[in-house]
């Protein structure tokens, strides 16, 4: 389960399968471009406040908090919609994203290529 | 460290930050249509087979064995591109799908939507 108890949907709830950290991993992508921007972490409360509130909001492992996207730095996410993968163990966050999502100050997160090929 | 020893680039390897178990995990998205399809695991094997083969190939957590995404159902994933984040604890794979990536015979696994509002 996750850090504190949640209010979250028992409908939605029954149907995630968390990490033994009582975590899903949740894949933020960019409404209209389309871009993935980054991968964050929710438990239960934190996928019941982006749902109610449409601010996206994350767990923190290296913290051990609530982090509300954007908080801080102004860039934060409002979400379009939420789905969750076939066997509940996977959420997809589609959001519109003010500035830029990576701490780094690069748009997306995944900005460094590997070599594909022999 | 992952399940095999592994031939991966020393320089990508040491870019990775992988979790107790030795994995990292791998957001699918496909060329073309930016539709995000899944989200696998790869450890450094997996990693390594993925980018010098072109075939998409993960670590199945509940089997325990590589995986190479089509073998048995057809539903191959050819390789575009592979981008790490900027902390090094996730993949962004880029493929041409053949059918579907999902086991339920959908095309992506994030096909049910949560409610997002009060």
């Amino acid at each position: 389960m996750g850090p504190v108890s949640s209010n979250l949907d028992p409908e939605v709830a029954d149907r995630l399968r968390r990490n033994e950290a009582g975590l899903v991993p949740a894949v933020v992508q960019e409404h209209g471009t389309g871009q993935v921007l980054m991968l964050a972490w929710m438990d239960d409360e934190a996928l019941h406040r982006t749902l109610t509130t449409g601010r996206a909001t994350y767990w923190s492992r290296s913290r051990q908090e609530y982090w509300v996207k954007g908080e801080t730095s102004g860039h934060v996410q409002h979400v379009r919609s939420v789905a969750v993968d076939c066997d509940g163990d996977t959420l997809l966050v589609t959001v519109e994203q003010t500035g830029a999502a990576c701490h780094t100050g690069n748009h997306t997160c995944f900005y460094t290529d590997l070599k594909v090929g022999q």
